[in-house]
């Protein structure tokens, strides 16, 4: 977004005074990350996201992504744009040093992606994909595989895509057709046709690198007989030589609502050459490695939408007069007051200042626990953090997603009219971060993964792992009398979050529909408690500071009314939640199909 | 939208069994508004709006408004179906018969109005702004004005606008700068630039008549030095002939987000020769004589989009399989279940289904009050008319609109990733809907008239009016038991939102600014209560009709299922509007300026 300004600061803020990131960097033998490498990496990539990025992101969503027998045309300058980022080592920062990266941690890679994204969505999403791709062949490629495949993505002259879904099915991959057949030399033939692959068509990069699910002959049904195939676009050789065109196409782009720069492709597989990555109909097991980082990843996206509308309604209620202040002119010499001045102006405002940084403290926390969860030497460290982060990862994705919606619809708001004209910038954020709480698993899909999959399947275990850590941290902070009354009302959540959970699997061992009955109110109860946990964190932590003496005491004041404004009227919306949750399947489940027609 | 039914049925449910419209016509003189003569001409509506708008909606969308040196091409088709409209008599259903008019009453043709806009939201924009018109001309303008302006208006052969925004200015009209200088002859000239100007520019009428509000020479500064001018594109003569072009010129149209087929015009006035309209200095209270129905258009648009997104998702929910429903295999024949087996798809289509069904009952009763209050012989029965009208129009334009965004999500979220592709044209609903929360006033501006001028200005007498109406009523169901604990919890809110007004005008008679910190969630609050209130009614009248016997039972059942829904999971976020507003102010104003930025 034009005028975008990273929020540097506050990502540092919550590294290092809140999380203990130069301590956590330390032990699991970051050397080169110290706070004063990690600021000047920082300061590198908001100049890039803000004068290389951001440039080109209105024009992008015009002009869009052209489709021509088979070839894909990006927008004016983002294969330039991406020229830029492969000649800065952007796309190995945190890949292993023997594949050419630069083997710096996941979690600094990953907070400057927020920025990215916030100033061109569509163009994030190319070397976004390919880090779906290289984590796939690290982790379950074979050596050769390794070797054909990953100099060339980590140094970002080939991109990579992941190839999941097809037209009759996108949730439910039990259903998946595309085929596999061995060709006895290794080698299998891939046919079958995937939709909705980004960044599957381009010409930013030598090479696409396709990872692809697919059945073999003779595979169980469902998801038992998914297995997992690398085919490019073009073949390579042993040390990555692009070879022969492999007999895979881009069919068509789609047309959509958003992300219009993003190629959204229909991939065609008419016997192309592919290798199967690690065993046969494991594929699905081999997705799930990455697909805590591919959801946090879809988070940040909804993240750096929420701080690019706050960014762009702040600016415009400062500058835009209308009406008076109720309590006096608050601009004399001028005709009228900036809007900022109207109380209903800064309840939008305040919603999105409170997510964007509320939210930015959890995903930099999960974040925390993905480089643990890869790096820690300790077993039990590592067990912790995974545990952890399987529990957040559906509450990072669709919480952070679906206060975007909210964010960006105030980003419109606070325009009035002028926030409907594409010239102001704010109705394509909220057309780009709509597909957020879709693609990725939708927000169902992650509620379900929470509540059944994560919740119910641990019978309650990951939630009292954190729930643990929540009170923990109260008890820690009782002598602080004047948190008093958030801490209390944060265990009181926490109370009544672990005996509703209880409820839920009461209510859901006899009519298993309680639990998708109560699951995206339950993630959304659970979102907005695991927010205001790291409020109440973020509120001590600012005060702490401003005891201590600060030539910053603004930053850290607005910590403490942000963290007030989040408990008074943000945290208070999980009432009707539990109202709603409560209610039981029932008046869910009790209409017919017919009865739902009316007309 | 493709495939859109219109909801005649629904929309008759409410008109003679709710609301006793077949008295309500009866009583005011409009004897050929039979239920039979309605039905007749809502069968008609349908057909237009399902075989000829819904049609050129996405093509219309696709193809936008062409501005080419002040001419502006409507999409392909736009003219015809406005010319089939003309001839259909349409334009002047509710109009006099000394004009040409049927002299219909206004709710029939604005009950016919949701499904012009359901179908095609951009197309029924350009009648829709006429009857702005053609309201002011009738209650303002002088003889001669109706004589030269209103047959052809009425006839459909001209169209009007109304020019209210400037650059700098749009709810805040006290700084208009438009200006109109008396020429001597009894004429005016007009000077200065509208923005935001719908329908300003087009080529499916011969003549477009501007209402222009401009500042007389000397006139007092605000909002008491504004007068309304007649300003048409073509002077006129005497008797309607259309004579000279004006200096009127369409400068530019704006790229938006939706509604593209819809123009939105720059107008410059250079010196335009317009007529003064009512007295002069009065042209604000002018305006408010049809703010409620140009207020009550904008919620039924609201109202069009979430009934359009429901069927949209309904019929996709019923069609695409994909999981097992957890009790079972519905769908045994196939490799999975229809998605609406599925609870939270459930809980997604019940919203949109209990907002339709909801708020078409309060819009159809609020366009009762509007015929009550125009049409009435009883001075009493049109004051009470006016004093509800007067406090639920805000709530039916912010309400209606509001809830619009959050059903046309649903719209898009049912679909998954599919819903964000155009070719479904869920994602046009949501983009064309995304204004109707903007123009005609904020939900801001629509909650400081509800809080302030409406419910603080009588002193709490404009809620009390309404509140006794509910209250009569549920104490009217007492013996109906099965009713107690949904009558039991609307009487609960009415007491609760007495008590909590009474409390915000005390804590805003020692600080003004907490009008403006309650009044988004008091409306919000409000309009979940006064659903509320209609769907005990539907509940009560469908369980009535069931127990006097009926062939259509399924239609019954549900409105109770719905009703359940509605109770059970939406007016309980009440809970949450509560706890914000009674929050107070000083979590919004205590934070300055600079503490905003952080970045």
């Amino acid at each position: 977004m034009e005028g975008f300004k990273a929020p540097v600061k506050d990502a540092l803020f919550v590294m290092n005074e809140l999380l203990g990131y130069e301590e956590h960097y330390a032990n699991l033998g970051y050397e080169d990350a110290t706070p004063d490498m990690v600021q000047a990496i920082f300061s590198e990539a908001a100049k890039f996201a803000e004068n290389v990025l951001a440039p080109i992101n209105a024009s992008g969503d015009e002009e869009g992504c052209q489709w021509n027998d088979g070839e894909v045309t990006t927008p004016k300058g983002f294969k330039e744009a991406y020229q830029q980022y492969v000649e800065g080592g952007w796309t190995g920062m945190a890949q292993p040093e023997e594949f050419g990266g630069q083997n710096l941690p996941y979690s600094l890679a990953s907070t400057m992606a927020e920025w990215f994204s916030s100033a061109n969505h569509s163009w994030a999403m190319y070397p976004g994909l390919s880090q779906g791709c290289m984590e796939t062949l690290k982790a379950h490629g074979s050596k050769e595989q390794q070797d054909m495949y990953l100099n060339n993505l980590v140094a970002g002259h080939w991109t990579g895509t992941m190839c999941l879904t097809e037209p009759h099915c996108g949730s439910d991959l039990g259903m998946l057709k595309c085929k596999a057949e061995p060709n006895g030399d290794g080698s299998y033939s891939l046919t079958g046709t995937k939709i909705f692959i980004s960044a599957g068509e381009h010409d930013m990069s030598e090479n696409i690198v396709h990872i692809v699910i697919a059945r073999l002959p003779d595979a169980p049904g469902g998801t038992k007989g998914i297995s997992l195939f690398v085919v490019p676009k073009f073949n390579a050789g042993p040390n990555g030589e692009k070879l022969e065109r492999n007999a895979v196409s881009c069919g068509s782009i789609e047309h959509k609502m958003g992300i219009k720069a993003s190629a959204t492709c229909v991939i065609n597989f008419d016997g192309a050459k592919g290798y199967l990555v690690g065993e046969e109909n494991r594929g699905l097991n081999c997705m799930f490695t990455f697909m805590n980082t591919a959801r946090i990843g879809t988070g940040l996206e909804g993240l750096s939408a929420s701080e690019a509308a706050f960014q762009g309604a702040l600016a415009y209620a400062k500058d835009r007069i209308q009406f008076r202040s109720m309590t006096g002119p608050k601009n004399p010499n001028g005709p009228a007051d900036p809007i900022i001045n109207h109380p209903d102006v800064r309840r939008m405002l305040l919603t999105q200042k409170a997510f964007a940084e509320g939210n930015r403290a959890l995903a930099i926390y999960a974040m925390q626990l993905v480089d643990i969860a890869h790096d820690s030497k300790s077993d039990q460290e590592r067990q912790i953090a995974e545990a952890k982060l399987a529990f957040l990862t559906p509450i990072v994705k669709a919480f952070l997603t679906e206060t975007a919606q909210e964010s960006t619809s105030y980003g419109m708001q606070v325009f009035g009219g002028h926030g409907f004209i594409k010239e102001w910038g704010m109705e394509q954020l909220a057309r780009d971060t709509r597909i957020c709480t879709m693609y990725e698993g939708t927000t169902g899909i992650q509620a379900i993964d929470l509540l059944a999959r994560k919740v119910a399947g641990s019978k309650g275990e990951l939630l009292n792992i954190f729930a643990q850590e929540v009170k923990d941290y109260c008890l820690s902070i009782r002598g602080e009398s004047q948190f008093n009354a958030w801490s209390n009302s944060i265990e009181k959540h926490v109370d009544e979050w672990l005996q509703m959970t209880g409820e839920i699997m009461q209510r859901a061992a006899k009519n298993p529909e309680e639990l998708g009955a109560a699951s995206v109110d339950y993630l959304m109860y659970s979102g907005y408690v695991v927010v205001g946990y790291f409020w109440l964190k973020i509120a001590v932590t600012a005060q702490q500071k401003l005891d201590a003496g600060t030539d910053d005491a603004e930053f850290y004041k607005a910590k403490l009314l942000t963290a007030k404004f989040y408990f008074d009227r943000l945290l208070t919306r999980t009432r009707s939640l539990v109202s709603s949750i409560e209610s039981g399947a029932d008046n869910l489940m009790a209409m017919t199909e017919e009865q739902f027609n009316i007309v």
